[in-house]
């Protein structure tokens, strides 16, 4: 039995810094790696930008994380998740995850559904009106069971309620009653977050539908990715005894920046490096010119 | 005594979609003005971005109503009024009006005070973090009454809120009350909208502050300043009886587009032309090169 290791880092990007959540419970469950997280606050948010621009600035984003000599690149990022990695790939010698495939694993992994499920799976997913309108979550979880039926809801206000920091708020309960009435009426098993802001309203969330609901985040989806991947040594983890270490890299700090940061560490304040935007571009130019992979 | 006319269009530009709430009052006041409207919806939000990037936005912009031949300029934008217009001013031979600066002549004119103000003015602002950070409002009253008291308070959610269309729902009346309470509590005697989408919300906040304060928007001190700029002459009115023809373009259209164009018209249809932002960018290099004024 061989015991492979890979000290190189896992890659993570978003539009913005929502895939904190995704980047904080990696880097939880596997304290040995190495991580390098890339927010593209600049251009934040993608997902009112065509499917033509947010696979430009994928491959840019990705091409910034492979400078850093990263082993997998995560797409924390929904909407790049839906509109872009299907096309990218097969261009790249390390694998690519995005949160849509991996969520749709995690609501059929029995590591997250302890208990036994019927065989008439109810599907909840909530996201931004992008995200929702993509449709890409129901092919994902048709692709895993055509009999699964699929409850949608765009919401759009959550973001906003989130970023206020109204996660306990009374309002944000409200809202979630307004928008997701409809959905627990129909008795969903299983409640995808799509949208990396919202596990932290999932309280709120658990609340409103009860404990026989089972909610997926990415967060939790990626952590069992990276289990498997890591378990069937597609990618070895490493194995070193030392901490990993952490690098948060952003393209613009807007207002409320290091508020929001510490909520998606969930209290941890954060270190967080600038990079221009220019320097993404530049680096894709220099993989293209190079023909790297 | 010369009656003189001009039968250019005014131009108005936001970065996106609020400012049709300026230009819808403009037509209605006038409504032989000639209007040609730009909403640079693929770039939008203009308020995360740096000072830089905006006032290169607004110069396109500018340069792209330009080509259409308007005889005045109207950013009905907060974060160029706020940023970018002070800088532009002089560059232009057609004279440019913002929000800001209107919106604060308004709070001092009698025509929208008919009520007699005492000496000492207490003046409520509300924006999105962005307009309320820069302090834009606070300086261009000072600049009128040194002794007025400004209170703001940035009201993110306001704008998600009347996106998602619950301009009358009961959790937009509980976030006002929740932003605004100590705004209440303090007496203010007039509030300024610094936003151009709250007018879609006059009636909420009217309900909470009650018939003593006076409401500002952007649209009402925008049709003030008109009604004063064409009396002086300095831009003459379009004197021709036949109604004016209004145009509109935006350089993306994003999800639920067109119901929001509707939401911010009072319910009016609209027909609004696509441009790519590239052509404004055109405009600009255009104008550059031939150094027009």
């Amino acid at each position: 039995m061989t015991h492979t290791t890979d000290a190189r880092a896992i890659g993570v990007f978003d539009s913005g810094l929502g895939g904190l959540t995704v980047a904080r419970a990696i880097k939880k469950a596997f304290p040995h790696e190495n991580i390098r997280y890339l927010g593209d606050t600049a251009r934040v948010p993608y997902g009112t930008k065509s499917a033509t621009t947010v696979r430009l600035y994928a491959r840019e984003d990705i091409a910034f994380l492979l400078t850093h000599g990263v082993k997998i690149v995560i797409a924390a990022c929904n909407t790049v998740s839906a509109a872009a990695l299907p096309d990218l790939e097969q261009h790249y010698d390390v694998p690519l995850m995005g949160v849509v495939e991996k969520g749709a694993d995690a609501a059929f992994d029995p590591a997250l559904h302890p208990r036994l499920l019927g065989p008439h799976r109810r599907i909840g997913v909530i996201g931004t009106n992008t995200t929702v309108g993509s449709e890409a979550y129901p092919r994902a979880i048709a692709a895993r069971d055509p009999q699964a039926e699929v409850i949608q809801k765009a919401c759009p206000l959550l973001v906003p309620l989130i970023e206020e920091g109204w996660t306990r708020h009374p309002v944000t309960r409200a809202v979630v009653s307004e928008y997701l009435e409809p959905m627990r009426q129909a008795g969903i098993d299983t409640l995808i977050l799509g949208c990396t802001h919202y596990p932290l309203i999932t309280e709120a969330l658990a609340d409103f539908f009860g404990p026989d609901v089972r909610i997926v985040d990415s967060a939790q989806a990626m952590v069992l990715a990276l289990t498997h991947t890591f378990a069937e040594g597609s990618v070895p983890p490493n194995a070193q005894h030392a901490n990993g270490e952490a690098r948060y890299y952003v393209t613009d700090r807007y207002q409320r920046f290091q508020q929001l940061v510490q909520a998606f560490m969930g209290g941890e304040d954060l270190h967080v490096e600038l990079v221009a935007a220019e320097d993404l571009s530049a680096a894709l130019a220099q993989r293209e010119r190079g023909n790297v992979r």
